[in-house]
């Protein structure tokens, strides 16, 4: 095995420099004032070894990372019908998501873009009675932690400000891809978006996707082997916005970000690995993030590539 | 080790029945004459071993996978430096090409769609006195096999009726990302389309990228270790048009298609496998190549992910 | 003088046939449930003359003909300002004001798409105590009829259902072209398409703009000369949705149309004639409609060109 | 009848001060060496009086102006049918002509956009025998001058490094809406750009346009009244690229542009009028062209609306 401590160690100090280069996100307050410099690092292999640096235990808002969990619950729950409301590709333009609901009749690209992930929020309101209430149960299960909570001032912000999002849930609701009331939709989503997690919470609860679908503490299986590896597929052509082929050439595992800074990855029949460093790059990734994944990769000549 | 022969011969049986469900590309007549019925499956291990089955050994119009020799070819040249003129990104839409050419200043998508694979053309013929003989020299080398050729026939016949092709590489020119001469960019470029391989020549040529850039027999390296993993990573997010995130997701494998009905994928560190079976898709993949390389997967385990 | 009445009488023999071949709007079941066989028509000159037939005095709802109202109060109030906020260039794309929002930077191209009306909505709210008032005030002004009236029924409908609409304005939103709560804007918005109105009541509401901006009884000013003038313009080139250049083409007079089945349109210096008839062709313009005033132009010989 | 001669002078007077805030069209040569302070105007009536000033007898490169020639002499060839192949409504974006011409299925959006002239220019090749010699034919009878030419210099350098014309003409035949040879088309189409007239002359050319479709001088017939007017109609919502909305709301006279800098506009029933000035603005019309029109319909109070 190799010495996951000291390689975090190294990368660590790699990209200290990098700090202060990127963006906060602030489209909303609460994101905006976080301290601009933390950084975190968490890796937890199969085995339940955890190597943590940095602010490795700070929780903050997951953001589009909650679409993996939430994409999970509804696969889950539907298997392969679920791919009747939502596509499979990744999206191309980093522009014209609107457009291209238009174009493709309803149906988005994938359950990674934010039109995408409200068709699977609206899935999961129209399965379950209180669906709050059910996506945190499910992280809490994945994570093993039982206090992960929302942030309600978050949600709350998010739901005032966020104006794509209420025309994207009203345009998508307008050609029959949503059931649900919009209002309610948009409600969940800003909920989803809104967990606060920490990075070594978060590389937890990814591992059942390097475990072929079953949580390794407990041995739950939550997916089946193929329908992990189909998660991850998905997390690796789409889950870093118009990134993700640069990801995926660059680092190389299949992972998702989320706009708070936090990114969380997996070697299959390894490893999770989460950082969090709140600066953003034009791309809307964690800058430092990403170079903490690509130099990861690099050091230890892992990818699935 | 699997006992490969019999998998490839139970695939061939599950296969045989979706013949005559797709359609041969009709768009010249050298591709529309070959019989529709061909099946033909080879798989080469990095120890050397191959396992052929059906039409393995008949040669046909490779298209599009070419787009992987010219890339690699113009990678080795030219390192990074590369991206300046072509992206990394997932194309998406299926139907813009031209649009983003132009919302992007003429830096196509990625490599593998047409406009990319021109501009990479255009630096082959801005690096090698002789384009067309460096490309098939190329291919000599990674496959072993020496009277690769092109065909004439198709390539004067793609020349002649390409106009979607005349129409990009203009396109491409006026914004300023073709060097050449746009009558000889198109010339090589239906040339390289036009090489004729089989499918046991096809994954020998492919076992470098399961090899970290080498060829095994012979140990010749041609891209760095680096270099293999990423031009893979391309292929898993771009390589099937605009299906390659269900290829990612039901497949699992980095490949490239071509619409002479061909399909190359490897298995880092492990094979590469090549298929053959002339009827397309709605997205132009081989329709029975598809479901055979799924089968593959499903049968064998074996996936990235 | 001609002879309008028996003009009109004509063209009403020859449009009847037509009666059967369009279709109702079915978007709002107020809209749906009108007999689809009616028909009107009234033509009023600037002497005060007046002529009609058929179900000239049936009220209707006037839908997208009331932009031109708001139109004309906003450019009363604002000036040249007003063009700071939404352009005058034809829309072309039948599909995609939400990508020509976003390609625009939230400009929509004309007052008279539905993003662009919203704009001049907002402006009437920002510059009003009671927009709504404000608005059913003008609308009285110009007709000379007191009792003009929303239809409560169909703003409400259109609130509850009208999904595009509540998208467009969110992203107007989003883009800071909505200077007002989201919610009002929809509020106002769907009550001016709701007024209800005859084809005489019409009419005589758009004498002004073939009069130099002068109500003719009472010689009220309201525009400028110059705004009456530039205000034809925009309806020439913009007034037909997608079919706006097929009007100018077939029919040459400035005019509106709305889904109701209304169409008013004028000649500068001469009238101003209104056609009803409830049932619309693909472009969402009345069917019959459009033929009644083309024939108008054949038989009178009349046209701006 | 007003004095048009010292309008003509006072509009000029207005005007000079704009000399040095455009600039001149510089994708060939030829039209960059062009002495960017020149100007002139002429006006002539049905009557056949005429009013010139400045360098009104100086010839120019009509470039996109010739569109209207072509588009009259096809028109007048294939009456109605002619729309089977192009439409008639404004063009909307100015981005993407390539685009639409894909979600229109090849059918360009008016026959003024660069597609749509190519679509004419090839209903001349297979209704002409020699058709640059018709299409010379056809001005000089319009203009009734005789020495009218093509400038070759200009044509072959246009032909040379026009690569989005050849992109379009390429993409169009894909679409199977050109019917003869690329490359004779573009020929053709780059020659009918290069015709080179004096406002004097295009004035004179477009008489007809304002008569009901008749050469006054000679009483000679070109197109049915209803002709004439439709085509006005085309060039007042078409004419001006994508500040066609704003030549309407401003000007108020149907008209067509070139990058040469010349404009020519008519008011039906009374005169045509053409102003030359090399340097363009952003929408690529002449910029003191645009305001000297703007100027004199302000002054004599003429336009259409």
């Amino acid at each position: 095995m190799k010495n996951y401590l000291s390689i975090l160690q190294e990368i660590r100090e790699e990209v200290l420099p990098l700090l202060g280069r990127g963006k906060v996100a602030s489209y909303i307050p609460a994101l905006e004032n976080v301290d601009s410099r933390r950084f975190g690092m968490a890796l937890v292999t199969l085995d339940g070894e955890a190597f943590v640096i940095g602010d490795a235990d700070e929780r903050f808002s997951i953001q589009s990372i909650s679409k993996v969990f939430t994409l999970a619950l509804a696969f889950a729950k539907l298997g392969e019908d679920l791919w009747k409301r939502v596509g499979l590709e990744p999206s191309g333009n980093p522009f014209n998501s609107l457009l291209q609901l238009e174009y493709e009749k309803g149906i988005p690209r994938n359950p990674f873009i934010n039109a995408g992930a409200m068709v699977i929020t609206d899935v999961l309101i129209s399965n379950f009675d209180h669906p709050k209430a059910a996506i945190l149960d499910f992280v809490r299960q994945l994570s093993g932690i039982d206090d992960v909570y929302y942030d309600y001032d978050i949600a709350r912000s998010e739901r005032e400000t966020g104006f794509v999002n209420a025309a994207l849930a009203n345009y998508l609701k307008s050609l029959g891809n949503i059931e649900n009331n919009v209002e309610t939709v948009l409600d969940v989503y800003c909920h989803q978006c809104a967990i606060k997690m920490s990075c070594r919470e978060l590389a937890q609860s990814f591992l059942f996707l390097a475990n072929h679908g079953i949580i390794p503490s407990g041995n739950t299986r939550i997916l089946t082997t193929s329908q992990a590896k189909r998660l991850n597929a998905i997390m690796l052509t789409c889950g870093f916005y118009d990134q993700a082929g640069e990801f995926a050439f660059r680092v190389g595992m299949p992972g998702k970000s989320g706009v708070g800074g936090g990114i969380v990855a997996v070697i299959p029949g390894e490893l999770a690995i989460a950082v969090w460093s709140p600066e953003l790059n034009e791309h809307g990734n964690s800058l430092a993030g990403i170079k903490a994944l690509e130099l990861f990769t690099t050091k230890t000549g892992r990818s699935i590539f």
